[in-house]
């Protein structure tokens, strides 16, 4: 069934894996980091009309399971997401994920979605929004520290929203550089491998930190970084996780998406809570300011929040139509009249079922 | 696939709401009642390993909607689940549910399912483990006062668990009464047709109340409630929705799930914080009384907690092999080099994804 026919109120249509592939492949990977850029600038510009709630996270000794739920009055969305380091090891995704929308007038989902990919694409592309707002003007040079599985996704983020066209790769692991340069290979980069974080840093107007795994890490020392230069800070994303020494912080102007979060998560968790840090809503709506000056020091302590996950749903949502990639779930149970439940499930036994199989139409 | 085969890692099993009519008919509907009354009774006796979180609501003027999560420490596990009394007028059920359950060491899912059905039936598997230890011995009589959607799960679960053989029903609309006896009609019930609650509760030992869509209302009044019977309180289940009346309570020993949501949604919203309750997993364990005395009048006032979710879901996880009834999504993005996500949507491209369809296998 195509998205046009009317709406069958037991389903839900899920984007698989495979078909997120099939929906970044078609449209671009480009084209769907400027797409959310402008989903995400576009809710924060309505920052104030979302519920708010700090994630809801369940901890073991080997990772985090959470939830994270939003809601703009009209639509309802969550994420499912796990931090587990150890999965590496595994040979396992250290973060995985899956999300929904629901409609907030009757509680029904509307959209299912893998969100490994698509929470990979958000989050380059709010560095890319960030940026926008915070970047020297003309920065084509980025350095990318830490070149795993978010690398090459915030490369393509700055080069598809501000036209970065160079790159500065350093990794602890040279095997990890030479995956994300060959990636890289024929996306119109200028790419320089560097042998040493100091190296990666020169000239560079950007400098993405971006490594996983470690505890309390300083990837970047004070003198490594010049005036007036944008720190776009991802990897410092939990407690006790960090990249940047504390004095770095102290000569930036800090720029965060949820402060409540990213002190207990970001870069800032190193300094006391009554530190000045700076909203990105706010400077997206003209309300503060971003970049005032040449020499200015600027720093996105990114930890993601659950606005930027249901700005991707609600992307990923309206891109639906256009790819036709996509299942229909039988996830409801929909009985002719709403008190008969157990009715539906006896009629089910003489094939009287409302619905027919488990997944149907797509592609 | 058969679940036989290894795991694969991309791949969650999913049970869609034609699956689970398809495993209630093929297992039988008590035998399924009997089965979910035993994993609640295990998880209960376990009451104390649990992570136990309040629901997370999100509120609006037409309902809320819910995550449910909670961990043992090996699994975890969430329900989302709607609460809509402006949905019935538009032919949708008031309340739809799905959920996950995950691996705690990796943080991947390991299940998904529709809710709704799952949900009716566990509802009615926690009342009977409750009756068991708290209803009159030698209990054969059930009133139930409405006749909605809950009602034949709840008849059928008294039935296959503590042997209740007559059911008195009432209903506000007799339609809804002919409705439940209609399908009740071959599961070997003597059932009586009552045209008031009082005509209801006479006689029985057991009294289920559960009703829909009422606010403060008073099902039952003091003087219709006899010495010694048990009282199963469904319907009062969210703030500002009650059904028996206070001085009921008053003379009532009252067992809950979780004080601390009991106490926000259930019947006992209408005392003081501090009136007395007994936890139904301490009855279990053998730790606080249950019923003591042939006088005593016993009420559980049930509202649902996650733990109750949890325990379904693993109840249907180790149903899955025996019946076969479900398909396996392509839910988990799992490149071959965990860092290299971007380099699997890019072979994708040349076909050389490791997921083939959204969905397949099952029946």
């Amino acid at each position: 069934m195509s998205p046009t026919e009317p709406a069958k109120l037991n389903v839900v249509p899920f984007v698989s894996v495979d078909h997120m592939m099939k929906i970044v492949l078609e449209i671009g990977v480009e084209e769907v980091l400027t797409g959310l850029t402008e989903y995400l600038e576009a809710d924060f510009r309505r920052w104030e009309i979302f519920d708010k709630t700090p994630r809801i996270a369940s901890h073991s000794a080997e990772g985090v399971i959470e939830l994270m739920p939003t809601s703009d009055g009209e639509v309802y969305g969550f994420k499912y997401v796990n931090g587990h380091p150890v999965n590496m090891a595994q040979g396992l995704q250290t973060v995985t994920a899956f999300g929904v929308l629901a409609e907030v007038v009757s509680g029904y989902p509307v959209l299912f979605s893998e969100m490994t990919i698509l929470t990979a694409l958000r989050t380059a592309a709010m560095s890319a929004l960030a940026a926008k707002y915070l970047a020297p003007e003309n920065a084509k040079s980025m350095a990318i520290i830490g070149n795993g599985a978010q690398s090459e996704f915030q490369a393509l983020a700055f080069k598809a929203v501000l036209g970065v066209d160079t790159l500065r790769l350093y990794d602890i692991d040279p095997a990890a550089t030479e995956k994300c340069a060959a990636n890289l290979a024929d996306s119109g980069f200028n790419i320089v491998r560097c042998t040493s974080p100091e190296e990666a840093v020169e000239g560079a107007a950007i400098i993405t930190t971006v490594t996983a795994d470690k505890q309390y890490a300083t990837i970047l020392t004070d003198n490594m970084v010049g005036a007036g230069v944008h720190i776009n800070a991802i990897g410092g994303d939990c407690p006790g996780k960090t990249e940047l020494h504390k004095d770095i912080l102290l000569r930036s102007d800090i720029f965060v998406e949820y402060p409540q979060q990213t002190r207990i998560e970001g870069e800032i968790q190193q300094l006391p809570d009554d530190h000045p840090v700076t909203e990105l809503w706010q400077v997206i709506r003209g309300e503060a300011p971003g970049r005032t000056a040449e020499g200015q020091i600027t720093l996105f302590d990114s930890v993601g929040f659950a606005i930027e996950d249901f700005s991707a749903l609600r992307y990923l949502r309206d891109q639906l139509e256009r790819t036709g990639h996509y299942v229909e779930l039988d996830m409801i149970a929909d009985p002719d009249d709403p008190r008969d439940l157990y009715g539906m499930v006896l009629r089910a036994a003489s094939g009287g079922a409302a619905s027919g199989g488990a997944a149907s139409g797509g592609d």
